[in-house]
């Protein structure tokens, strides 16, 4: 089964570039929505929104809530998310397709 | 000499996030404004505002329009960037640490 968000979520994420080294994607949602488990590689948020998500990762639950354009790092991971804030989830993903060093 | 935007311009370039494998830097300028030479590894481009410029790598312009939240692909290169538009030039740039394999 595929775990890439893409597939498991195309109501929410699609491939805005890609090349030999990285894919971008962006993703939207609203207030409510939740994802299916999935997998990122290491990446490079971008949110182009204040939002606030709940991440469930191997059980256990985090809150995380971003700033519109303050770029962060995400470590490779599997996780749902679920948008639990009353904005918007807009973002940019910056995928590293190659594994690090 | 540095060739690092980052010293060569710092009143347009800022680190924003940096770790082993990226490093993420936020470019403003105005309207006229123009860099010294300098250099970037590959890298993704996330504009942030809609703007033109003009790009001049080994003696030879080019000039790119970029629309808000547009993310692209730069590969690496030494070049001098000049804000043609009327508009503030506002992005963001995931640079990749590691060379292409």
């Amino acid at each position: 089964m595929s775990l890439d968000p893409v597939h498991t979520d195309p109501q929410f994420y699609s491939v805005v570039f890609e090349n030999e080294r990285v894919r971008v994607l962006e993703y939207r949602d609203r207030p409510g929505d939740r994802t299916c488990e999935h997998s990122h590689p290491d990446m490079v948020i971008i949110p182009l929104s204040t939002f606030q998500r709940r991440l469930t990762v191997g059980g256990r639950s985090v809150e995380v809530r971003k700033s519109r354009h303050e770029a962060g790092w995400v470590p490779a991971q599997t996780h749902i998310g679920e948008n639990i804030g009353d904005t918007v989830s807009h973002s940019l993903f910056v995928e590293l397709k190659e594994p690090a060093r």
